[in-house]
């Protein structure tokens, strides 16, 4: 509806009409998650109560929760009175500090100087991907991959493009394909690592092959490493920035998912710089940035230095064993569902599974399997679609294993309700 | 510098050099202040310790602090271990009806639906600013006003147009200059009272001369009321949109300065729409815009109803009148100086005070004067230009009153140390 212009006796100026437009910044910022879920039909089955196997919030179920240490660490905070005016804008000097440290080991120093508090990891990822890219350029991420990556660039009118992960291979990268995406526009590559939505957590030599691309084409790396050390017993956790020493890499990490508190919007940002090359605009960027909205809650940061040194190691232990635990009940109850296939994950908090769709003729896409689900079964799983990864869905690990493993039972039954045995598979498609 | 483009034997794209560039948004994202004050030379007197009457954080002195029913509210909130996870991007339910609550009166009624909890106001502005303004298009704003309005639009491409206000009425808007400088791009008028640097609390009839001048252009207005119901006694504060059966308006306020807690960054907009004008699309916009960061710290927003059920009228007051008596303190003081011209405040924490620049003609600028005052005196004041307002410069009023009484006569003897006599005045501009 265009404005209605016309011209009072009494009024200089065109009086407009009451029409009140979005920016085009705000009309760009699109959380897909948030509208597909919005449009799925979720009408649990009456007599079966609702499993929701598609938060990726640790905290929701009850099950797990922040160490004692962790609160105390706040409480302490809260009462030296030390912590309610104005930080710095990229936080407290004794809290980055003590992040320096967390993840200074022999071969990597961190300086606090290095760090950057900021709101959560996804403020993180936004100073950094805003801080690299312009209007029309390019960062290159994961799919499937977190949505949150593309919705915060393309408000800036940021291109993203998306390479090729291996489900065949664990979820590695399509390393050709990953290379042949980048143009003269390319600014950035965003690595995943342990990943959400995959749970894959990947080897030396393949962080190595990554880290070679980004050199041979000089493209500085943006870490999202929210799961760093969320890795199943046995598997290793590399950080990137620990395998280079000559790509700058920004890692954006935090408090969010391994010491249980989403909530409480702590992350920050390690600028590992090589050679000085993101001293000469980058690091003043990210300075500049964090100004807009001044930095993170200072109660948290205030208790950063004791939450960072005082939560035991057995902490992690415990929530990494339940996440497993379930990782392993799901993993084996869905490869015996007829043609789902599902990708064993080595950290993080999550397992994709494949469809066969052709098996499941009564389904043109995953994400009527899984509105179905949720209306016969009353369990809700995300579809692939979120992730822009049709025939997947996506199930989280943290929930109590009695839940889960109802869900997995519903599931199979669902799976011996619907499919269509191996020979006849591909028949309807021809019909 | 370009990129040097070359061809290697084994590779088949381009070869750049490390340059890593920093974008557009950032370069355009530029805290005034932060470079002023970074651009001074500021070597106190050696014998006199520093007295920074700079600084906006009530809580730096150490004489003002949040009340116990604020902290108490926090603690509670810690161990009832509800508020660790994800809340909704825009806020519990709880607290945004805890915020709705306080702010509905008998004219007023605000509905927890009308509420979106951010991250410090310096969020909310952000939301409001870049949810209703496109690149190219314009904002209205005062001068003298707090930088962070320009701050933000600049790196969305969003201009700033500044609308006067007038020091010899009580820091009025000069509504005939507002009204010139509407034009078909403008998309917004912000406002904010009581005022942040002019201390200034506007009465009803002028708050209505503002909104009418936006009705008739079918403007919305984004109040900044972080400063709200923080007026000196005898003065009242009128919300904005109390004022208004027409206009929409965003509110945005928060804990942070009437709490005395900057840091914990917790504000929030409340969305005063008319006629369903924003309902169309911006309300979505604020939402969508809410997804980027995923909201503010749940621990204060669970803490939030109890901070504003509980903390008692008399811990208000008292704030109030620790600054009302330095304002009074300082206007009388500071009108004794030869050529300086406090303007009296009504609200909020500070104070402007014009400089007679003819009387000082050793300096060039305001920003000399402070320089000099801090390598003389040990006296720090924000200098107009971080204001966008030369020939004058701000103090804070809620410093302890024995600090502000060394400050006050330290700043006397500079003037009685610079000053030259009226009559004398000018003749170095002929010279
Ligand atoms: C891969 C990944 N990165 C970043 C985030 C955002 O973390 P935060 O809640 O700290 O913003 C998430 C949250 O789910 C995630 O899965
Ligand atoms: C007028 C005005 N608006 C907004 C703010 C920002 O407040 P917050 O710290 O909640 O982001 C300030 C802080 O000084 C201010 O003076």
């Amino acid at each position: 509806m265009p404005d209605h212009h016309s011209v009072g006796a009494t009024q200089v100026k065109e009086k407009r009409q009451w029409t009140v437009r979005a920016s085009e910044f705000a009309k760009c910022t699109f959380n897909p998650i948030r509208s597909i879920v919005d449009s799925m039909k979720l009408e649990p089955h009456p007599d079966k109560h609702m499993i929701a196997l598609s938060i990726g919030d640790p905290t929701i179920f009850g099950n797990l929760k922040p160490h004692d240490a962790i609160i105390e660490a706040v409480q302490n905070a809260l009462h030296k009175m030390k912590f309610n005016g104005y930080a710095p804008t990229v936080g407290y000097l004794e809290a980055r500090s003590a992040v320096a440290e967390y993840y200074t080991t022999a071969d990597t120093i961190v300086s606090p100087n290095d760090v950057i508090l900021c709101s959560g990891c996804s403020h993180a990822l936004d100073l950094c991907i805003s801080a690299l890219a312009s209007r029309g350029q390019n960062v290159l991420m994961p799919r499937p991959g977190f949505s949150i990556y593309r919705t915060l660039g393309a408000g800036y009118g940021i291109n993203s493009k998306f390479y090729n992960l291996k489900p065949e291979a664990g979820w590695e990268v399509d390393l050709v394909h990953l290379e042949s995406l980048i143009d003269k526009n390319t600014v950035a590559i965003i690595v995943n690592n342990p990943s959400n939505p995959c749970g894959s957590v990947y080897n030396k030599q393949h962080l190595l092959d990554i880290l070679q691309i980004a050199e041979r084409h000089c493209l500085p790396i943006i870490a999202d490493e929210i799961y760093d050390f969320f890795v199943f017993k046995g598997e290793e956790f590399h950080p990137l920035a620990s395998l280079s020493q000559n790509v700058p890499i920004l890692s954006c990490s935090g408090l969010t998912k391994r010491f249980l508190v989403p909530g409480w919007r702590m992350g920050w940002i390690l600028i590992h710089d090589r050679n000085n090359v993101l001293n000469v605009e980058v690091r003043g960027a990210l300075q500049s940035l964090s100004q807009r909205i001044i930095g993170s809650n200072t109660l948290v940061q205030g208790a950063l230095p004791d939450i960072l040194r005082n939560t035991p190691k057995s902490f992690f232990d415990e929530t990494i064993a339940t996440v497993q635990e379930n990782a392993e009940i799901a993993f084996e109850k869905l490869q015996l569902c007829p043609g789902l296939h599902p990708v064993k994950p080595q950290g993080a908090m999550y397992m994709m599974i494949g469809i066969e769709m052709r098996r499941y003729p009564e389904f043109v896409t995953e994400f009527q399997f899984v509105e179905r689900l949720v209306s016969e079964q009353s369990v809700f799983c995300l579809p692939g679609k979120c992730f822009d990864y049709p025939d997947y869905f996506r199930i989280v690990l943290t929930i109590p294993k009695e839940q889960l493993l109802i869900a997995m039972d519903r599931i199979m039954e669902f799976c011996c309700d619907h499919h269509i045995e191996e020979k006849n598979a591909g028949q309807h498609i021809v019909e």
